[in-house]
């Protein structure tokens, strides 16, 4: 296994397809016969659960309640906010019937089920569930004192994708839609950027993912919001991935569905809306951000198994107390807590190489694994192999203080993993000030990597740069201090706008 | 408020408007515009959570794993098994078009969104997700390594329900369903009893809902099963409903879909598979099983908040003194355990009259109610009242007592609603030997109860009079001991096999 790597081919060698070799070698998902729905096998899905739980914890810290809406949105929901229904009217499964019935073909002799009950009124299946939402908001809010509606839902949802691609870019995909509805500007613009951040504590907290926090420009807005505030991670073939978005709404979405309120001067008021989600895309992007050329890399925290122990069993003879020795450490571990849950630890004690067990546990990207062999038991040693280090980096433990620093190895891994990214960001991003040098970026090789010029070109100068070059601006990066003046790369004029541009999933 | 209930009408006066009504003052659910589908809201979904992370634990640790498989289904995959093609047939969601176009209408002027892009194969909504995810088990299933394969999906579903009632029945559910494969019968089978145990473990442990175990009988089976095994609860209207199903599917699955492996002795098998699932029909039935004239009764382990502490703030002199009290005594029971998890405390502090919140927590359910007033705040005492007792009983407690002893006030409240849940049923079930009392039991009240006879009658002689007296068989129930021989209510011929008969929602 010298120079060999578990995953053919490399990142280098051909990126697009590494990635559903790495899904593949982690049995994460895989593609299904509905057109551009992926099933999420238990390695990819445990993820998303470990993902779930934390979010849904720091939604609830910040006062937001779940609910569940309908699946099935009535097509005059739709109709209501036009620039809304334009935005994803290309991309809608469409129900118009609801039933079936047997027919028997007359050449083959077969049964074939056909469409039946046509629908006075179709629906379509949420794309996202503003419409549906607003409608029981309008319902619910009378008075200024029923807001603000913090609520959040975990759902699937339906676009109809054209270039399918498992987790980044899926016909069904599962994710978190957030919607809440406020009594002033200010309070939903807080909201918005409240959670904007919560995105990005998450992403690099738990994820080990750093990314910019910026603002959409009008053009990359979500359809029918005032503003679209966005987290762009930086994968490895240096594109982005809008890792998740906070739109206010403004009085677009309650204007048109009626989220109307009697105010503290007793008037009639639209309140002000709302959302935000992320989605199993995040799962796209952590493979992306840190797998590499022998498959999954996981951040502890959201690793299904943190820590897999594997008994090393030359001889018949000491062979049950090694497995024995394993599953007392791995007992004493699991009630062991990580960033406040009992750490998750498997004992591999199947009857095959040690070898195969190693290698599919590095492909499933298992942050720690121990080996416990013959000598290691009589001199109460472990061995430790982090999967973040080369494949063929070891140390060897007391086992007592692998006990008591356990929590610092997976810390470890997650700071090594989030350093990583930040160089790769880092060296990934350049500033450009000149037209030139813009232009010529774009071609100068396969994993071009960010630009980030002074910007002050108008909407259509914007997507003709885009088209031309494959690139959209990804973001207007928000930051404390303020750039000095700069000369915009396109019309000249001084600005101190940044733009982020770059290629993206 | 003497002699007033909270819920109008009362159960005795009508039962399912009354349900509505719990429903309602709850505030728990409602109607949606998209027809027969409900909106869960937060307290609603608050229980669907709590329901679902127990069941979640009861699953894991018997081995099964989570994943999630496609919401639409191909028509050819329903087509491979004529019987449970058949029995969803009609009352399936069908997707037949991937866009919407906008049309505008020549007379109103008004722009309106029409179905485009039709597809050339449709498909359906999962109303359950056998064949799906079938169509996955044989795309893994090679050898007998491969089994026992044991997932779990937690999922929306469809079934267009033209009789929708909130929770026991709408058209998009919520559930959980198990699907399992296995090398042998007798492995399958007890995968089967395994779950039905697990239900009804559940129900009793934490819903506080006995159950009768039992099996279904042919005319009653899950379309496709061998064998089908409930779970089924009486509720106060003396009506059954099931709760949960565990099939056995033979390899009548396995072999229309392919679900094969090559055996220990080297032959192609066919799997033995089981499904089984329980929904958010679970709340529906605690619901009805639990709740009083007053609203909503909830079992302390699923109530999103068990403990409600209202400040009794009569004097604005030690108004502050005592909303401080409350919350120091909420911070100190939040960080207090029952079966587990931190208990859920909540201070409601808001500015309205005492009257208002004490009827908002009765209509809740919430388990107990802390009210601490001024001359509590001096004597170191709480008043406690129990939502299972009399609304005016009330107890008070020293503080340090209370707090030593919440546990068990909350244990207290789950026997008490469990006990009287069992007095319901035993006094609402006979046991019938002669088929004419059994007729005129169906007409002798609103409310007949269950009865338990002698049958060994055909499928044709249960349809039958199940239709005449709109009942049915709803188990065979199980029980360690075989009953005596008796004639069969209706063919006279000697039976140790007893049918547990009943209404039914």
């Amino acid at each position: 296994m010298a120079d060999k790597t578990a995953i053919t081919p490399t990142r280098s060698e051909d990126f697009p397809e590494w990635y559903q070799q790495v899904i593949k070698a982690a049995d994460m998902a895989e593609n299904s016969e509905t057109r551009g729905c992926m099933v999420i096998k238990p390695w990819g899905y445990g993820i998303w659960e470990l993902i779930q739980k934390d979010l849904d914890a720091r939604f609830k810290a910040t006062g937001h309640e779940n609910a569940y809406f309908p699946l099935l949105i009535p097509l005059a929901y739709l109709e209501k906010e036009a620039e809304h229904a334009e935005g994803f009217a290309t991309e809608c499964a469409v129900v118009t019937h609801h039933r079936l019935e047997a027919q028997k073909d007359p050449e083959t002799g077969k049964t074939k089920m056909i469409p039946s009950g046509k629908l006075a009124e179709p629906y379509v299946i949420r794309p996202t569930s503003e419409t549906i939402i607003g409608a029981a908001f309008a319902r619910w809010v009378e008075s200024y004192r029923d807001l603000p509606l913090l609520i959040n839902q975990w759902a699937n949802v339906m676009r109809w994708e054209m270039r399918p691609r498992l987790f980044l870019r899926t016909a069904e995909f599962l994710w978190q839609e957030g919607h809440t509805a406020h009594e002033t500007a200010t309070e939903a613009v807080a909201e918005t950027t409240t959670i904007h951040q919560l995105y990005s504590d998450f992403l690099r907290d738990v994820l080990a993912i750093p990314v910019v926090m910026g603002e959409k420009t009008e053009a990359e807005r979500f359809p029918g919001a005032e503003m679209t505030l966005t987290v762009e991670a930086m994968v490895q073939d240096k594109k982005a991935i809008q890792a998740g978005t906070s739109h206010y709404m403004g009085q677009n979405f309650s204007s048109a569905q009626d989220i109307s309120f009697v105010d503290r001067e007793n008037k009639k008021q639209f309140a002000h809306t709302t959302s935000w989600g992320v989605s199993t895309r995040l799962i796209g992007t952590l493979i992306m951000a840190h797998s590499d050329d022998d498959g999954l890399v996981l951040p502890p925290q959201v690793a299904p198994k943190q820590i897999v122990i594997i008994p090393v069993t030359p001889k018949e003879e000491s062979r049950q107390a090694i497995i024995d020795a394993c599953h007392a450490l791995a007992q004493t571990l699991t009630s062991q807590t990580f960033h406040g849950q009992n750490l998750r630890v498997h004992v591999d004690d199947r009857e095959i190489g040690g070898g195969q067990k190693k290698w599919e546990w590095v492909k499933k990207g298992v942050p720690l694994r121990i080996e416990i062999g013959p000598r290691d038991l009589e001199s109460h040693k472990v061995c430790l192999q982090r999967r973040d280090q080369g494949i063929r980096d070891k140390s060897f433990l007391d086992r007592e203080e692998f006990l008591r620093e356990v929590q610092s190895h997976l810390d470890a891994v997650h700071q090594s993993l989030l350093q990583r990214a930040r160089t790769l960001r880092e060296e990934g991003t350049s500033e450009c000030t000149d037209l030139a040098s813009f232009e010529s970026h774009w071609s100068s090789s396969d994993f071009p990597g960010w630009l980030l010029t002074p910007w002050d070109g108008s909407r259509e100068q914007e997507e003709e740069l885009s088209k031309k070059h494959k690139i959209a601006i990804r973001c207007i990066p928000i930051s404390e201090e303020v750039a000095s003046e700069a000369p915009c790369i396109l019309t000249g004029n001084p600005t101190t706008r940044r733009a982020l541009w770059g290629r993206s999933y």
